[in-house]
């Protein structure tokens, strides 16, 4: 039932958004009670903060399993981080949704919490970003933090305007946004 | 008085929120009554769109002159357009907070009017793109369409954690984003 009631209330906060959706909406749905809605959640804003841990702690979870496989460059890392992102948002578009979207209706305290993963997901790509230079495999001249602000913002962005049922799939979008920021735009002579 | 209840309404759909600010708020701070609202707004959502309408006015009109400089060179107009777009973080904070998070509170026509201003921003930069291909100044094999949605994701992004009393200025991360643009990052032999 606690699966249940996060996935209608996934559905409800993307379509309707948080504020606009009432503990009564998730109930209509799910055809129960009150009562068994409060069995497991104390408030409409437990069920955010549940949804939001479980969308940021799944995207760490792969990060560091690309970040530690020892078979791949950081160039290759760099990549397979981009092609996460949008993979995720491509299959998991309602909830990353939520997350970016409603992340404000969060309390003090579980906002906290939220922008700390937030931030560790950020330190994770500059490491990328910081070992690669250190094994000669990016230029050292820029800054690795505004670098990954720029790297991150890139694939992040692409939650406002990709569409899993546009013309090119999120395969091939991580791989040009990989080769502009690999090569560069510029025409070499 | 209209600027008044304008500028107060930005601090206050900022700091508060557009959904927590009352007329009456913003009625108080200028300490005026209510007729003097109804006098140069019919509601609330009226100076949003005002608002929101002033902002990306603003922004597409800077962009245009950057754009019909017959001076620079595309690579050029592409580091403007990028600096402009940091710049404006900068000098206009709060009003680019509102535009970005109270956007879906416009009414589905105010909306429909800004959306299609803010295609017409990224159609500007495609245009960048393409005429810079043309003039062999970018690379012609990255689909420009694509390359858009990434320079405009690392210039909008940075609305989210770009700090104006922070330590790297505007007119440095903007740099920075070129060069990484322009010349990737890899380290090259």
């Amino acid at each position: 039932m606690k699966g249940a009631i996060m996935e209608q209330s996934i559905e409800l906060f993307a379509n309707k958004g948080f504020k606009e959706t009432s503990i009564q909406d998730i109930m209509d749905v799910l055809n129960v009670t009150k009562g068994t809605f409060y069995y497991y959640y104390k408030s409409k804003e437990e069920v955010l903060m549940d949804i939001q841990y479980q969308y940021i702690n799944r995207l760490l979870d792969s990060q560091e399993k690309i970040i530690h496989d020892e078979e791949t460059s950081y160039q290759e890392k760099l990549h397979e981080i981009i092609f996460k992102l949008l993979n995720d948002i491509e299959k998991e578009g309602l909830r990353a949704k939520v997350f970016f979207r409603e992340m404000r209706h969060l309390t003090n305290e579980h906002l906290n919490q939220i922008m700390e993963k937030r931030d560790q997901f950020k330190e994770n790509i500059q490491l990328v970003v910081e070992e690669g230079i250190k094994k000669g495999e990016f230029r050292s001249d820029l800054p690795p933090n505004i670098v990954t602000f720029g790297i991150l913002g890139m694939a992040n962005w692409s939650y406002f305007w990709f569409k899993p049922e546009g013309p090119i799939p999120d395969v091939e979008v991580a791989k040009i946004f990989y080769k502009m920021l690999l090569e560069g735009i510029e025409k070499k002579e």
